[in-house]
C-alpha cells in the first residue's frame, strides 16, 4: 500500500505537469523562434552600450575570494576579496580589512548565498563560508565589499553553507569535518565518542552589519556535504546530506563508501530556536550547544543512497531531491510525507540518538536516467523542471521531478560539480540560463601549463538545452548564484561621514600629529596629489623617526564615480585603496631608515604619474 | 637648411609609403571582404573545440600578478601569481614561493616583456617589474610559474620596464622615482645633488633561471617613464622618456610640468657593457655603478615635448616615437640622425653632465592629428603603421610614421593608457588585433560599487578600425604583450626528479621522520588520498607535539595533465598546491594544540571530498 501512493500521485502529478508543459511550449514558440534566429555567438555577445542581464556570484574556492561575472557575456567584472589578501584593493593591508581577516591571510570560499526576502534574492547581501579556517563572511552589495567575518567555534570546515532561510532569519553552517568539541586533542580511536560534526545557526544584523552565532547543534561525527533551506510550506525546515556515516577515521576514499545508505538530516529550525529559548542547551566554549541525543525533537534522519552530494528543495517547497554521488540515482523526497512521518513517529529506530524516518514513508520517487552517472546537484527552472549535474558522465540531465521523466540532456566539458540557474535557489527561478561549473577543462582552452583553469559553460535552457559559451575560470568555483541585474543597487560614491574622526574633507584640516613616538597623519587624496599637511613646505611629504609607530588616515575627496586612489610606500610592503569618498587607515612601524617614495597605485588621471611624494625616515642616532 | 632636410625626407618617405600602402590595400580586399561577412559577435566568438589565436599577457598592476587572456575571445584563462600572495595556488605559502617573495606580500606589476630571439618573442619567458617594492621577476612559460625574483638595490620603482634587447641580453630597469643612493635618508632640499634615478641592467641566465643585476647607471634625479630597446640597426641602443627634469620635490602635478621640454635618454648598452669591462664604474652598495658625468660616452639626451609618456621603436628599428602626454604631439626621431649627431658631437651643451643632442638634428617629424589629445603610447602593425592611444580624447589614432598622415581613428571607452598589438613589440608585428587598455570603464559594465573595473577593448585593425569587444578587467593592466598561441610550448606534467631529496614517488617510501622537535613528513598526494606514512595504522594522519617545527614535503604522483592537488590544514592558515608530478614543501611551527582536519583544496576526482586526514597536535604537559 505504501508503495502505491507515491506512484499514483506521481502519475497524477505527471499528467498535470504534462498539461502545463504543453501549454508552456506552445506559448514559448514565438519567443524561441525569434531567439533561435540568433547564432550562439550573438546570444552571448553584449555589445558596448548594452549590459548583461544577470550577475553571477561564483565562489572562488581556495582563492578565498568571490568572482563576479556578467551573464550571458560570461565576462568577469570583479573579484571581491573576502578571506584572502588582495593587494589590488589593499584588502588585508589597511586596518579595517586586517582586523576582519584576523589571524588568517587566506580562506577556502565555498558556497555563496544571497540574502533573501520571502524566498527571493533581495540583492542586499551575499554570504559565504571558509572551509579552510572555519569562518563566515557577509558582503555588502551596495559597495561590493566584505563587511564582517566571524570565526565559527567548535567547527571545522563549514562546507555545505551558507544557505539562508526564506527571510534570512538564519544561515546554517554544518561542517564537512568532525572534530572534538573546542578542537581539543583527542585520539582518533575515540572518534565515535569524542568527535562531532557541529552545525551553527548564524544570524546577520543588517543595521550593524554583524554576523553572530545564535546556537550550535552537536551532530554525529559525520561529514556534512550540501544543504538547502525549505521554502513556502517547508520554510521552517532545512535539509543536509551526510557521508562517512561509517565514522571511518582513515582512507575515507574506501572506508567512507561502505554503507549502502547514508542520511539526509532534516531539521526544524523553529523548534531548535524554541529549544534555545527554553534553555535546552549546554555551554560549550561560550556557545549554546544543542545535543540532539539529549534534547529530543526537531532533528530527523532520512536514509538515502550512499554518499550523496547535493540536496535541493524544489521551488514550490514541496520536495527535496538528493543526488547520490556514488549511486546513479536522484531521489525525490516529499516534505509533506516527512511531516506526516514525524507526526506519526513513523520511525525505523534511531542512529546516534536521532530518530530515523522510514525511507519508504518519505521517498516519493527514485530517478535513474539511462547511462547517467555521478549525479551531484540539482537546479530548477521557471516550470519546476530539474537540471542535475552528472559528474561522471559529464552532462546535465533535465527531468521532471513530478514524473521522473528525462526531458533533455546535454554534454558538458568536463565533470560538472554544481550548476547554477538564473535565480535558481529562489521560490521563482527564471529559466533562460543554466551554468555548469565544470571541474576539468582539459584541452578546452589555450594551455597554461600542467594546471589548467576550471571551466564554466553557459547553457541556453529556453528551448532544447545547448551549451553556447565556455568560460575559463581561476580556481575554483564550487557553487554560484545568479541574480537579475536590476536587483543590485550599488552606490556611486561613499557619502561624507562627518562623525569619522579619521576623515578629513578640507585641505586646511590636513595635519600630521605627533604624540611621543606615535605619528598620526590625517591626509587627503585627490586628482592628482596627496596632501598630508597643507601648511607644510612640501604638503606631500611625511617625515618620521626610525621606530615611530605611524598611522596614515587617508580620505579620497574626489566624490566622482570610479575615481579610486591607491596609496603605497616604496619598499615598505604597504598598499591600500581609497574609493571615492572613502577614508582608510594604514598602520605600521617605520622600522627602515631612509628615503622612500610614496605614490598613487590606482590610475586616476592624466597626471596620475605625478601623484607622488616622499616618506622620509630619519635614522636613530 | 636643417629644417628642410626632415621635411623633404618626410615627403619622399611618404610617397614610398603611399605606394606600399596602395598595393597592400588592394591585396587585402579579398580577405577583408570574407572577414567582413562575420558579425562582431562572430569575430570574437571561439566555440568549444576551437582555441584562441593569441595569448595576451597583461600586467596586473597593484594586484601584483599577471593576467593571461585568450584573443580574440578576451576570456581570462589564468592569473599567474608573481609579486603578491595567491592562496589559489599556495603562492607565498609554500617554501619555494615564500623564499621568492622575501619580505614582501605584494607588488605593483607594471610592464611585462617576453624574452626575445632575433627581435621576435620566443615564448620562453616573461619578465616583469614591481614598482611598489623595486623588484624584477622571471616567469617560465612551460609551466606558467614564477621562477625568480630579485630585489633591485639603489632604485625605487622600476616603472618603465621590463623591456628586453633583441636577444634578451639585458632587460633595462630605469626607475620612476629618484632616491638617494642606497636609499639613505637625505633632505629633499638636497634633491638635485643627493638623489638619483638609477637604471639597472639585468641579465637572465636561462639554464639556472636566475636574474642578476649586471651594472647600474646613476642617472639624473628625474622620473623615467617608458622605454624601448632598439631593433636591427639600432639593436645596441635603447631609449627612455623622462619627466620632472625640473627636479621638483613637491606637488609634481604642477611643478613637474613647467618646462616645455623634457628628454629622451638614448643609450648604447654595448658601450656601457664595455665601460663595465674596463672598470669604469664605482661600487655602490655592492653594485657596479656608472656615473655618466664622470664616465663619458654611451648616454645622450634628446629634447622632447613636455612630460612625454611612451617612446616606441618602429619595427624596422629606424625610428623612435615619443608621445607628449601634456603636448598634443607625437614626435618621430631618427636613429640614423641621432647616430650621426653623436658621431659629429653635434651637441646643444650638457644637462647634468650628459650631452644633449640638438632637437632639430634628430627629430624627423612632429605629428599632431587634429583634435587628438594626450598621446601616450604607440604600437605598430605589419605594414609599419602606428597606433597611438589618446588618453584625453579617448581614441586610438592610426597614422603613418613615414608621412605623419592620419589614416584612421576610433573612439575607445575611456582614457586608454597603453595599447597592445599582436606581436606588437617585435621586428615583425602581425596586424589583425589591437587592444586598448582603458583606465576608465565608467558605465560600460554592470556596476560593482564605487570602484569600477578597468576595461580592455579589442579592435579589429584588419580593415577600418573597429572596436568589436569590451572586456572588464581587475586592477590594473598598465601594459600587455600579445603572442601567437603556437609560440608557447607548455609541459603537461612535471617530470620525475629523482635527485630531489624531498620527493617521494612510491607509497612505500613515504615516512615521517623526527629529529628532536623537527618533524619532516615525506608524503604523496594521489586520487583520492594522502599517504604520509604507508606503514602507519592511519596513513593519512600526521601527529606531532605542540611546538614542533614541521616540514611537510608532498609529491603529486598523479602524472596526469590537469590533476592538481591542494593541501590545507584547518585553522592553521596553510595551503599549498602540488601540480601533477610536482613536489612542494610547507614549513611551520605547530603552535596550536588540538585536532585539525587536513584536506585536498583543489577538486581532483569524484572522491575529492574524501581526500582528507587529520593533523593532531598533542598539547604540552
Amino acid at each position: 500500500m505504501k508503495k502505491w501512493i507515491p506512484i499514483a500521485s506521481g502519475l497524477v502529478a505527471g499528467f498535470v505537469a504534462a498539461t502545463i508543459s504543453f501549454a508552456d511550449f506552445s506559448a514559448k514558440t514565438t519567443t524561441e523562434a525569434a531567439s533561435n534566429t540568433k547564432s550562439d555567438a550573438e546570444k552571448v555577445y553584449v555589445p558596448f552600450g548594452q549590459k548583461d542581464d544577470y550577475y553571477l556570484f561564483a565562489s572562488g574556492g581556495h582563492s578565498g575570494q568571490m568572482f563576479i561575472y556578467g551573464v550571458p557575456s560570461m565576462r568577469q567584472i570583479r573579484t571581491i576579496p573576502v578571506f584572502s589578501q588582495d593587494s589590488a584593493t589593499g584588502y588585508g593591508f589597511d586596518e579595517h580589512s586586517k582586523k576582519l581577516m584576523g589571524d588568517y591571510t587566506w580562506g577556502d570560499l565555498h558556497h555563496p548565498a544571497f540574502s533573501e526576502t520571502k524566498g527571493e534574492y533581495d540583492g542586499k547581501y551575499m554570504f559565504a563560508t571558509d572551509v579552510g579556517n572555519s569562518r563566515a563572511a557577509a558582503v555588502n552589495l551596495e559597495t561590493f565589499t566584505t563587511k564582517d567575518i566571524i570565526n565559527v567555534p567548535n567547527t571545522s570546515g563549514p562546507h555545505c553553507a551558507a544557505f539562508v532561510t526564506e527571510n534570512t532569519e538564519y544561515m546554517f553552517l554544518p561542517t564537512r569535518f568532525a572534530v572534538p568539541l573546542e578542537h581539543k586533542y583527542e585520539s582518533l580511536d575515540d572518534y565515535s565518542t569524542k568527535y562531532r560534526g557541529v552545525m551553527s545557526a548564524v544570524t546577520f544584523d543588517q543595521s550593524k552589519e554583524k554576523l553572530n552565532v545564535a546556537y550550535q547543534v552537536a551532530l554525529p561525527p559525520w561529514s556534512y556535504d550540501l544543504s538547502d533551506a525549505g521554502k513556502k510550506s517547508s520554510a521552517d525546515w532545512a535539509v543536509m546530506t551526510t557521508y562517512n556515516t561509517e565514522e571511518a577515521t582513515t582512507n575515507l576514499e574506501i572506508n567512507a563508501s561502505q554503507a549502502d545508505r547514508d542520511y539526509i538530516v532534516l531539521f526544524n529550525w523553529k523548534e531548535l530556536e524554541k529549544m534555545v529559548k527554553e534553555g535546552k542547551y549546554e555551554d560549550v566554549g561560550g556557545q549554546k550547544m544543542i545535543f540532539p541525543e539529549k534534547q529530543k525533537g526537531g532533528i530527523y534522519l532520512v536514509p538515502v543512497a550512499k554518499s550523496p552530494h547535493g540536496v535541493d528543495v524544489t521551488p514550490d517547497g514541496k520536495h527535496f531531491i538528493a543526488s547520490g554521488k556514488l549511486a546513479p540515482t536522484m531521489t525525490v523526497f516529499s516534505f509533506e510525507k516527512a511531516f506526516k512521518a514525524v507526526e506519526n513517529k513513523d520511525f525505523a529506530g534511531e542512529r546516534n540518538g536521532i530518530p530515523v524516518l522510514k525511507y519508504e514513508s518519505v521517498m516519493e520517487r527514485e530517478v535513474n536516467p539511462e547511462n547517467a552517472l555521478g549525479p551531484l546537484h540539482t537546479q530548477f527552472d521557471d516550470k519546476g523542471m530539474a537540471y542535475t549535474t552528472m559528474f561522471i558522465s559529464s552532462e546535465i540531465v533535465k527531468w521532471d521531478p513530478k514524473t521522473g521523466k528525462t526531458l533533455d540532456r546535454v554534454p558538458v566539458q568536463y565533470s560538472p560539480g554544481h550548476a547554477v540557474a538564473a535565480e535558481g535557489d529562489t521560490v521563482s527561478p527564471d529559466g533562460k540560463w543554466l551554468i555548469a561549473l565544470n571541474k576539468i577543462a582539459k584541452d578546452s582552452y589555450l594551455s597554461v601549463g600542467p594546471s589548467h583553469p576550471e571551466s564554466m559553460q553557459l547553457i541556453d535552457i529556453s528551448g532544447k538545452m545547448k551549451v553556447i559559451q565556455s568560460s575559463p575560470v581561476n580556481p575554483e568555483p564550487h557553487y554560484a548564484q545568479m541574480i537579475k541585474a536590476d536587483k543590485i543597487k550599488t552606490i556611486e560614491v561613499y557619502p561624507k561621514d562627518e562623525k569619522n574622526k579619521d576623515a578629513v574633507y578640507k585641505k586646511d584640516d590636513t595635519k600630521i600629529v605627533r604624540n611621543g613616538n606615535q605619528v598620526d597623519v590625517y591626509g587627503i587624496a585627490m586628482r592628482s596629489k596627496f596632501i598630508f599637511d597643507a601648511k607644510a613646505e612640501r604638503p606631500d611629504v611625511i617625515e618620521v623617526n626610525e621606530g615611530d609607530h605611524v598611522r596614515i588616515h587617508l580620505t579620497n575627496i574626489d566624490f566622482d564615480e570610479d575615481i579610486t586612489h591607491g596609496f603605497a610606500i616604496n619598499s615598505y610592503n604597504l598598499n591600500m585603496e581609497v574609493q571615492p569618498g572613502q577614508t582608510n587607515t594604514m598602520e605600521f612601524v617605520a622600522n627602515k631608515a631612509g628615503t622612500y617614495p610614496l605614490y598613487c597605485t590606482n590610475f586616476c588621471s592624466a597626471l596620475h604619474q605625478e601623484m607622488t611624494g616622499y616618506f622620509l625616515v630619519k635614522p636613530k642616532k
